[in-house]
């Protein structure tokens, strides 16, 4: 017998040894639980679980309970027959099953997608009951049920009643026909498009269950920069079987419309949205599109905006465009989110304020069905950039959040950068567009304005790499992603925690390191490369590394030199009444507060003000100082990251610990190679000193000029 | 007791379940063995190893010994310190271990790269001998030893002693620095140069043990249309981490040069190869590529084919070009491998003629280590060609084979396709130049011109799907690729039997069914595309499915109805003296045999003959009516394939049968898209019926005409 358990066990690690820890599980492990009393204590609790209906949904929360329970605690968990033998009663309100249970929660208070895990008494005895309204809601109960035991809570005395605040939580994919994919650092699209619609690929499951394990219920699966052919017929089969795919999951499939598809596959003269062929072109081939997909979600839109084709072209304004997309959709339900991030290098203006000023005007003039999409701040996915003036602006119009989970701005796949911070620090910044309170968070969650038509994009960051986000940390920022889809009430510490403790350790210590490493990234990421308000000064076209002194582009507005505006006496780009009045745009009394240097938060300095090198900052310090002291902090943090991670080694798998130490010695690298890029750079201009005690940069600026990245990742060959 | 088998069971199995069996493997599972008579037998043989010597290179060896034994065997296999607990000996001649034991073999008709794996008796008792001359000898041994168990062989009576019969035996890696991959069909490159040198993917190392457990020896990383960046700085860097990680598996790295690049990347004005300036450029590249790798391999040059420069640019012959780089090389023990696939639209004469037309007059021009790389045929990877008349052409010159692995025209990644018959039927052809036995593998191998420098390359199917290959069969075809590398003496049947007894089952009747249907594919595939000599005939530029309408083009040579001359009379090209008298090109009786229509084989009729639709063919059946059938048995015979594949699924994981199937399914649907449009496309030509008793097709001919693949894969987007 003992030489039985020898074979397996050794079997089984070898097993493990090879193949495990890639990366590709994800947040959904299930390994078994080590820490005996836990286990014990769960073992106690679940013995079997009930489900109350059939439905593929429900096949797909079964699957995973066995598959899940069975993992965490090393022996079978029967899903049982009778309501007697279960320990975990699953059940739709007002399941016969939970007839003689007393819930806590009012179910009305529970949302469509909501559900309740609770304990409660049946027969006397203590049962985990998951409730909802639908079975989706069941899903998502049950991959949270399956967190709590991967994150180790105590299961004696529940009582969760959560609702999503947000109703449509996507994924954006900026992925191409080729598999490309545009900011892409994880390999290449994960949608094999030539073997499709016959071809399903497994991966694609897990990806589903990933999703649904965080409460992401849309997938937008074309690139904004967007191609006709996804609409034709044989791309629709293949739209098609995704989207069969999925439904179970809880998950409705989107596309991107390329405004011109009119012309580009239908063989019209125009696209003019007022056009009546262009208008019934559309309604044909929407109506086509569900024909293949009965519940498709509907449209991203990018129109307008980077050489993008729009209503523009025709002297239409957006909600033209948007509106007559919509008026084909709402006789299915579906939807248009029209980005809005639109700037032009012709228009004179501070490329920040110019969303603002196209779509003010247009505010109530969009149908129901449209949602406006606005990136987080007003430039594009900086490090740090402060929120987007159209928050709160257009009070009739329902806004949806875009923030960017794929690196492209942040070091690509190998910096770590936990992104939740950065997402918190805009759902927490406060318009004031209707007084104190004004956040971010309730322009989006649509309670400021009383929308029900909410929603919050994520532009994702999954490619075909094994590890699905190029660094493992990335996962991280899916998650926290969706998490904060659902309720951006939670803090990016309790995320992190979460993460952690199902993707790397259980260990309490190294979870409170890992969560400290975790929450410092992002604040370390701005000091490496943009501190003190800096915007926009990374490598030309594929955004590799530092180029501060990109200047005679094309476009002024696709330059540095635009945005850092350095000279001999000082540097940043003046958006007070002074210079641009970018702040105009903002509500009082965010306005006031960045207005004046004296009250303008350091970390957003630069950003609105052009400020003396000689300025004397908070810390003593003259700005010129004050930005090498941050320089080079950054980099040093990077050195401080590594050791975190070094100490966690002992409860880490050498495989992930090997992949994640790798990958910070390249950031550290990096790190220096910003720090010493930007230092050089800005001193060509401040001729000032770098201060004492900082080494200096062991290369010459013309070094790091010269540096070339034909094959950068993540920049789309052809479209 | 029980209970913790059972935990450890069921971990095992939901592991498995999950993760085990997505190809990612190969034929290096070591599972453990099913038949317990097999098991016993070999653990009572094989019950410890022993290694003489430790480098990098042996501790691979003894890594892949330990997971190997101790996978099959379901107990460790432990690596000993005493020869006395040893009944596997592993040394290098003439190794104290070997002293008392007396080897049958003659030592010196090993090879450096060669091995023994004998029984032989030591303190009276048998024990099994893995002996080479170098650590790379004994590595293949025990990957050969691991084969042995892995497929069911008797170990108590071994005698195998083996050397290669060829001594380059390379993966051409048509990848590009962007990891698109040109004809590539299973993903993206494998080759994550953006992350390297600092980060080495752990594929790379499960590459690396593939290769050297079927003795691939070297691998050229990039694409034959070559960019120059490959050779800066930045990338040498990352080539050599590339190239010390392949060093210890006996691998070395070979990259392509574009001929070009002393004045793209040099900043010459000419690439002239007899210009001292140009021969400087490429001597001090060459010397610094050398620096970085040190055993660095040579170089792969596609040059004034298909739009690449080359030395004709400048007026200069291809032994200009080839010597020049040759000249520099030299010195480092590198080689060149110029490649003879030159055609060119401009030149009046059949594709096929032109380069035996070019390299003919070049025979003896070229220095000492340079190889002429022919791929094997005339034209271009069909599923079909004659042997290319350059072999035996060229006696002064080594003369080494381009296989294609991936499948360009045989269906991309989801058509089975064993092409081991395919690459034996080159092989295997007697080229005559010589007299009778002039075989094409004896040009290759050396002994027919008595060459020390010989070599055989492989267009690779690998990309960064999780199979590698994008069919789980497509492995077979690397497989069988490196096997006949080293020794084209095996057969087809052979390798498929070692190959799916170590990938997919040991049971004997499937073994052997699966083993006909593999034999079976390659026929079948012809017949339901290019039947009786057809050639290309597929679709435009992407070359997915059938194209016979395709004409007007750019180029007269890259359309269909160059190839097929179909016309109301006949259908086919003439070769004969007649015609273009390709046949010319190839000596007696070889000539003779295809020049007259009633000895030429009717599998290569329309390759050498313009033929009437009312010939005779030898069935008794018109050419129209033998046309069709084959298509349409072609096309059934792949629903033969479906049932196979069926019969064997008992024998089969789940997870890769169902894989197979879809694309059995796939394969199915595309064979007959392949019949449908040949036989409706020739019939405007023929103006005949199709035969009685096969069905129509169901679209008409426009319909297949009109079809269109704007993102068919393997198409390289940009340079």
């Amino acid at each position: 017998m003992l030489n039985r358990v020898n074979i397996i066990v050794i079997l089984f690690l070898s097993f493990i040894s090879s193949y495990a820890e890639d990366g590709y599980r994800l947040w959904l492990r299930y390994d078994l639980i080590k820490d005996q009393a836990k286990l014990n204590a769960y073992k106690k609790t679940v013995t079997g679980f009930i489900i109350d209906g059939n439905s593929s949904t429900l096949a797909i929360a079964s699957k995973e309970l066995d598959n899940g329970l069975t993992g965490l605690l090393g022996s079978r968990v029967p899903l049982v027959k009778s309501v007697r033998d279960a320990s975990v009663i699953i059940a739709r309100f007002p399941s016969p099953l939970l007839k003689d249970i007393n819930l806590k929660t009012d179910t009305k208070a529970i949302s469509e997608e909501g559900y309740v895990i609770t304990t409660a008494l049946l027969n006397k005895k203590n049962v985990i009951v998951i409730a909802a309204h639908t079975d989706v809601g069941l899903l998502y109960g049950s991959f949270h049920f399956l967190r709590l035991i991967q994150s180790f809570h105590d299961l004696n005395n529940i009582d969760i009643a959560t609702s999503p605040k947000i109703k449509h939580r996507l994924l954006n994919h900026w992925d191409n026909l080729d598999r490309t994919v545009e900011r892409g650092y994880a390999g290449f699209s994960i949608w094999d498009w030539h073997k499709l619609p016959d071809y399903i690929d497994p991966r694609y499951h897990d990806y589903a269950r990933a999703n649904a394990s965080i409460g992401i219920n849309g997938t937008v699966l074309t690139n904004v920069n967007a191609n006709a052919q996804i609409l034709t017929e044989a791309y629709l089969r293949k739209v098609a079987a995704l989207a069969d795919m999925f439904r179970p999951y809880g998950i409705k499939v989107y596309l991107t419309a390329r405004f011109s598809a009119p012309v580009e596959i239908g063989n019209l003269k125009t696209a003019d949205p007022l056009d009546p062929q262009v208008r019934t072109w559309w309604k044909n081939k929407i109506d086509e599109i569900y024909k293949y997909v009965p519940d498709f979600g509907g449209f991203v839109v990018k129109a307008n905006s980077e050489g993008q084709p729009g209503p523009q072209n025709y002297k239409r304004n957006h909600a033209d465009g948007a509106n007559m997309l919509a008026e084909a959709l709402e006789a299915h339900k579906g939807i248009v989110m029209w980005r809005a991030f639109v700037y032009d290098n012709e228009v004179p203006e501070d490329r920040v304020k110019q969303a603002y000023n196209e779509f003010k005007p247009l505010d109530g003039g969009f149908k129901s069905n449209v949602l406006v999409q606005v990136k987080n701040g007003p430039l594009d996915f900086q490090p740090r950039e402060p929120f987007h003036p159209l928050f709160g602006a257009l009070p009739k119009t329902p806004i949806m959040m875009e923030f960017q989970i794929t690196q492209e701005y942040l070091g690509f796949a190998t910096h770590l950068v936990y992104l939740a911070p950065l997402f918190k620090e805009c759902l927490d910044s406060d318009t004031y567009t209707k007084g104190q309170g004004s956040t971010v968070a309730k322009v989006i969650d649509g309670s400021l304005e009383n929308h029900s038509l909410t929603g919050i994009a994520g532009v994702a960051n999954i490619g075909n790499d094994r590890n699905w986000t190029g660094h493992i940390f990335g996962q991280a920022n899916w998650y926290a992603f969706g998490r904060l889809a659902w309720d951006h009430n939670l803090t990016s510490e309790a995320i992190a925690d979460e993460w952690i403790r199902m993707t790397l350790t259980n260990d309490d210590q190294s979870v409170k390191k890992l969560t400290q490493m975790m929450i410092a990234s992002r604040e370390i990421v701005v000091q490496y490369m943009t501190p003190l308000g800096l915007h926009h000064i990374m490598g030309w076209s594929h955004h590799y590394g530092p180029g501060p002194w990109i200047k005679d582009k094309p476009r002024a507005d696709w330059t540095s030199v635009y945005y850092h505006q350095a000279e001999a006496n000082g540097i940043g780009f003046n958006r007070t009444t002074t210079g641009s009045n970018a702040l105009e745009q903002y509500a009082q009394p965010v306005r006031n507060r960045f207005e004046t240097l004296e009250q303008c938060p350091e970390n957003f300095l630069l950003w609105f003000h052009h400020v003396s090198w000689d300025h004397k900052m908070k810390s003593g310090r003259s700005l010129w100082d004050e930005l090498c002291h941050t320089y080079y902090k950054g980099a040093d943090s990077v050195k401080w990251m590594q050791n975190v991670w070094e100490t966690v080694r002992p409860n880490i798998d050498e495989e992930r610990f090997s992949h994640v130490k790798t990958f910070l010695g390249i950031q550290h690298k990096e790190a220096e190679w910003w720090r010493n890029s930007c230092v050089l750079y800005f001193q060509s201009f401040s001729k000032k000193e770098i201060p004492k005690g900082l080494a200096k940069p062991e290369k010459p600026l013309h070094y790091y000029e010269s540096l070339e990245f034909p094959f950068a990742p993540g920049i789309r060959p052809h479209w």
